[in-house]
């Protein structure tokens, strides 16, 4: 088997050239690191994390936000999403409902996707309600110190049941969905965020920017 | 409730401000795509992946690269990873070993994390045997037209076998490991791959260079 050079390719050393993370931080311009958004429905966190995206990304920075739109239809998809394609027993096993192990199994994988992203040297942006501590700080334990900045979007239940931009708390009241969190499922509040954020007193705009302010004192980003 | 210019927070409409994949596509100066090589063990697919990450790196491209190495300790992790922190039922039900259904959610779940990683305007890499034509094909189908980029690294069962770099070929010749690909479960050749390299007589730098030729040719890159 003579290789490209005429040589053997059987004592060819396959070297690997790997691209590290500290590589690809160099590139970006800035650490990569997860900005995990927490909070009740309705609290702004989807609002308030997209428009930190924007402002990271007019400053030139690598980001992506991953929310329920982009991860409910593929990598977190609903067993009947998944029942076409891969079978009714593949989809009981691996799709994911709104249970206890199906929420906990939710938030890992986030966690678990998000930590790669990390390691592409990305700020890796997460709006979900994700209302329990042990699974954020199960996130928070398989990253790097430092790189999960825990993020709680806080406003008042009232507040966020007067938005219910989705119409979930009134489906919620009326008994339609069962174990909402805020009415009839917990919200564990985050005992020390990296960043607390009151989204009932404060526009979203207004909130990016606080964000955008810890990231340069933290010097995760250029002041 | 006033907010921080004195309205009422109520009123406010919450809008996103979302940053598309287009907008980071611009951002990084091309495309996102899967890059998705497959071949045996030992073909030299991981070897090849790190020099085609390596090269689009030093083009200033943003890259990852999805391995065995990075998704088996986290998103995909097996039972006895996720028992400790999850419980020993969780784990059972969400943790992937390397039974059919296994290696069949192991596929998807890679190839809808490169889907993301598609979204943020990356080009994603993955190195893994995904040896069955049909969970290749499924995540062809989820990726838009164009996006998911087969390559077949092909090298003769005896070349990959006298490699062996992880010892694996002789443990599944003892028998020690079962439904190994190659030797007692099957490898499924892509029919119509976007790129073939032959591993046997190239070096990995040549066939890392037919990738990036492609990806001019195929106007993902520019020349």
């Amino acid at each position: 088997m003579a290789d490209d050079r005429g040589g053997e390719v059987v004592d060819v050393r396959w070297h690997a050239h790997a691209v590290s993370r500290e590589d690809r931080e160099r590139a970006a311009g800035h650490r990569g690191c997860v900005l995990w958004f927490t909070g009740l429905s309705g609290c702004g966190k989807s609002t308030v994390a997209n428009a930190v995206d924007r402002l990271l990304y007019e400053r030139g920075c690598r980001t992506f936000l991953l929310d329920g739109d982009n991860v409910r239809h593929g990598l977190n998809a609903a067993p009947a999403l998944l029942e076409a394609r891969h079978g009714a027993e593949f989809a009981r096993r691996f799709g994911l409902g709104f249970g206890s192990q199906d929420r906990e199994e939710n938030i890992r994988r986030i966690g678990a996707v998000a930590e790669l992203f990390v390691q592409a040297g990305i700020i890796a942006l997460t709006a979900f309600i994700s209302p329990y501590r042990r699974d954020r700080d199960a996130v928070r334990a398989v990253l790097p110190a430092g790189d999960f900045v825990e993020i709680y979007v806080r406003a008042p239940l009232e507040v966020c049941e007067s938005r219910d931009p989705k119409g979930l708390y009134k489906k919620a009241r009326a008994g339609e969905i069962k174990g909402f969190t805020g009415i009839d499922d917990p919200y564990e509040e985050p005992l020390q965020p990296e960043i607390m954020l009151e989204s009932a007193s404060h526009q979203p705009d207004a909130l990016a920017a606080e964000v955008i302010a810890w990231l340069q004192r933290a010097g995760k980003l250029a002041a």
